[in-house]
């Protein structure tokens, strides 16, 4: 049997989604040791994509199988008894066998949280990023607007990258406001090593008016890294979902 | 010359404000160590209220003496320079002698901050307390705007308070539903140790259909404890602020 479930995290205890050594907690390893309670059995999970260390996600897809069948509902009670309180199955189903969380992926969103105020806040330092007095949330938008469509993104991504096709397609990206903070929302097919964040980097010097809009043209049109050296911090990232169903 | 200043802090890190033995991480000493780092002097701060381990602040106020007169803004920007990341001061002033942060305050407002889903969130356990799938945020605003007035709230706190008189006044209570959250706001001139969470674990029984509207009618009448068992956890609680002008 294979399960589909949609986990939410807060990532500040985490070194990520992926696995590692002893010892060094993570998602998936908290995740396997739930689903091995459960079931009994040696249990490998996969996820939609991996989250670096601090990322949070509202939407995780992650699939796993086990012999045996239970109704889906038994199932993600058992793994939220078993797993800790910093993460939590949202939903679970059985899938076919053919379903694959990280290759089936059509789209993925990913939200990065910022706002403005005169002081930083200690309440909302784990969660969203501090940009200053004011920012210009229009330029901003129209930045993110700029990434629209399929482009080779090779400017915005770390070195370190196990990818090797620098092409991506981003099916919508925009910058709102809304009730004091300013949210850059991004979807697309997929994304390469830090991509989010540093396309988050840009956008905050941007909206303080320290970069030109003209950059991230010229980032998209050069590949030349050099033009986006900023990567914004995890604790303000949020995978909010992966889609399967083909609405390409 | 003595300091008025407005603080912003995160309790997650805290033993409370209260400065206890050392190695206790609390509010208190650290303010007291970047006041002192500033002034070069021995400093004694001084809250509007005591918060206990775990209780959040969005406007505490505090007052403190130094012999040197600096201006506000530069007292601000120096405390914040030496205070840790999850407390900030958000204002400051200088203000006359006679002026206390404890004994001028005239209300104090609380809220404590609820949510309803169908899961219990990660990301929201450290800021908010999950009441369940559904609640009924109407009677809970019956409940609460039954405190409104002058009572006795003996039945309202928990043993080893060493306050000597019982009697506090109400001037403001209500629950409101706003964006998927559950919000109690009380404004009164004090308030018993753990009278606002004894209240608000009142409140969630309430608007689960747990216990009934009318026994927090009786626990003002009688005064007797055992009518309100229940202690909401701290991590959804916050001070908003603490007025000193009389307006009463």
């Amino acid at each position: 049997m294979r399960y589909k479930t949609v986990i939410e995290y807060d990532g500040s205890g985490f070194h990520g989604w992926q696995r590692q050594k002893p010892g060094c907690r993570t998602v998936q390893a908290e995740f396997e040791r739930a689903a091995e309670h459960m079931t009994g059995e040696p249990v490998t999970a996969v996820a939609s994509g991996r989250t670096d260390e601090g990322v949070h996600a509202l939407g995780q897809v992650v699939h796993f199988d086990c012999a045996k069948q239970y109704p889906p509902d038994v199932m993600a009670r058992a793994l939220n008894h078993w797993l800790p309180e910093d993460v939590r199955v949202i939903s679970c189903e059985i899938v076919a066998d053919t379903f694959d969380a990280r290759r089936s992926a059509k789209r993925k969103t990913y939200e990065y949280v910022m706002y403005t105020a005169e002081t930083e806040s200690p309440l909302r330092r784990t969660r969203e990023l501090y940009i200053g007095r004011s920012a210009d949330a229009e330029l901003m938008d129209s930045a993110a607007r700029l990434l629209v469509g399929t482009h080779d993104f090779s400017a915005f991504m770390s070195s370190g990258s196990s990818a090797k096709t620098f092409t991506r397609t981003i099916y919508s990206a925009g910058v709102r406001a809304e009730g004091g903070r300013i949210v850059f929302r991004i979807t697309g097919s997929g994304f390469l090593y830090n991509m989010v964040r540093i396309i988050a980097g840009a956008l905050v010097r941007i909206g303080r008016g320290e970069k030109e809009l003209s950059s991230v043209q010229a980032a998209l049109e050069t590949g030349d890294r050099r033009l986006m050296p900023d990567i914004a911090p995890p604790q303000a990232l949020y995978l909010v979902g992966a889609e399967y169903i083909d609405v390409g």
